[in-house]
């Protein structure tokens, strides 16, 4: 039920991305009155939806706090419910994402060896795309904090980009070891010791996220968020000034026809549709946001991702990795209860 | 003597300048030798032009504590000097950032009334441009600091935008009060309890630099850094896929001759040169920062932000903004010694 054109974008998405993954079912929750319409669409649709309905569903503008007390029968929290039981093997929304990761949280529970679950997305960079986190969830975060988010961006990397070991930087106002606050340094330090079965790359700049010089970007939620905006206004700048110069005048207008075909090749690399499929990461489960705005195929992206992350088995595979590397020393066990860094 | 290209590109620069600005002069710290021949190639130039020679030049890998301590006899830390004792009104160096940050804020020292000098820049904007601090000269900063952080950019925003009334937000992951961590949520409350003679647009987020929300951003030096390269990054990866598109076949080939025009035209809208010239705001005299790889048309404008700065008498203005806002409160002078937010 969520999103700005939902149930009918979900279920265009749905369509798309059930010919893309053949194995996949979908549960619906939501209302089915309102849901049945869209569904009638598309002949093959109700072989792999089920729908259970619903009257409830988590309004744009609820505070996380109130969704979590008013929406226990929303279709969002049911949607969860069904991971925490293991019906579904991940949930995708595009409604309120503060109601989405505050709900996720409390039904999924973090797991074990993370303190902090954490979001994470794809970025377009010259070479492909890199994935980013954390993008918001956690304002201000730990040395240790970061370093889970590596463990996790790189567990998501080798799923979502079938990299066996991908390259891992840190976000920071420079790459020489002194650069940047004791978080990041005292993170930086964690993650060239240990091998968590990635690269790690150092430290790396901000240009670096579109240079693509890593396939994961860790920073902390403030500078993510405050990144992945700055960047989709940016590229929103740049679109509208090319838009601009291609309306100014007869030649110019021309030009755009020859030159179109081309230049929407190259927009599609940074099509944010391409891009759908914020993952809250770090929970027993998998929770996918999509944009509000998309369409159905960026909503079937999202969908894909939710889909990926279920096959590749991705929350044990962090575990593992974090087990694996991780050694609590014994005098410290008080301090610091789930995970400390040899 | 600092930059890619020196001295010829800063040369270059005076020359254009002195168009701009008829009544500047300047003085040019460096190797004679060096800067005479180009110095020669413009007839009219050595009229506003004076060479001071000196053997010493800063290298551009020089950390800022060797710079400080070798560097006494060097070209920057000279003309610095000359700043410091009146004979120039400002300096403008193209060379290593690091260390004429560190020797300006020895030699000029910080202003009065601010406890951490900044670096600012302007930023393009659809609607035109906004300047940014902190760009990176404090990776950690107190309310305090970002309160006065939003001074001195409505001071510069004031003299370099003509703005009476500059508008300035504070950066943050969301609009709302409550969103942020404690330090920008302080400096946010403070921000909108006193008037410090401009218009307080309350939290922005990323998008907002770009939209042209506001006249000035403020945040602490570690996103600011890590927004500027990541705007710069995401700039040049649009550029770059631009020219893919313009050179895949015929078709595309010849509409970009068609296109050409009205596309240089934009291009100019983000052109880094139109933007050169980064101030580190704070001190007791003006400290311009141009970009080592500019051109002379680069390195003038940051020639013209010097010398708007100092006809606006730019770190008075400051000091008297701050003199008029701020109170101390007699029981907490001994907590925060310069000043507080009453």
């Amino acid at each position: 039920m969520g999103g700005d054109n939902a149930p009918e974008m979900v279920i265009e998405g749905i369509e798309i991305a059930r010919n893309l993954h053949p194995d996949a079912r979908f549960i619906l929750f939501g209302d089915e009155n309102r849901i049945a319409p869209y569904l009638a669409r598309f002949r093959r649709l109700g072989d792999v939806c089920e729908v259970r309905h619903t009257d409830h569903a988590i309004a744009a503008d609820e505070k996380p706090s109130q969704a979590l007390r008013r929406g226990k029968k929303s279709s969002m929290r049911l949607a969860i419910e069904a991971v925490f039981e293991g019906t579904a093997g991940g949930v995708v929304s595009a409604g309120n994402t503060g109601a989405l990761m505050a709900m996720s949280k409390f039904v999924l529970r973090t797991q074990p060896s993370i303190d902090r679950p954490a979001m994470i997305s794809f970025f377009p960079t010259r070479r492909g795309r890199c994935a980013v986190l954390d993008l918001g969830a956690n304002v201000e975060c730990s040395a240790d904090n970061l370093v889970q988010f590596a463990v996790m961006g790189a567990a998501f990397a080798r799923i979502e980009l079938g990299i066996d070991r991908p390259t891992v930087g840190l976000l920071n106002v420079g790459v020489e070891e002194l650069k940047g606050n004791d978080t990041v340094r005292t993170a930086g330090q964690a993650l060239r010791e240990v091998d968590f079965g990635f690269e790690f790359a150092g430290f790396i700049e901000g240009n670096d996220i579109c240079e693509g010089t890593v396939d994961v970007v860790v920073t902390d939620g403030f500078t993510g968020n405050v990144v992945l905006k700055a960047l989709e206004g940016g590229s929103s700048m740049f679109v509208s000034f090319m838009r601009q110069a291609f309306q100014s005048g007869l030649a110019s207008k021309i030009g755009y026809l020859l030159v179109k075909p081309a230049f929407q090749q190259m927009r599609k690399k940074i099509d944010p549709r391409a891009y759908n499929g914020a993952v809250f990461v770090g929970l027993n489960g998998i929770s996918v946001k999509s944009h509000g705005g998309t369409d159905g195929a960026g909503y079937a992206n999202a969908i894909g991702v939710a889909v990926d992350l279920v096959r590749g088995r991705f929350s044990e595979r962090i575990q593992a990795d974090l087990e694996k590397s991780y050694v609590i020393p014994p005098e410290s066990v008080e301090d610091t209860p789930r995970a400390a860094i040899s």
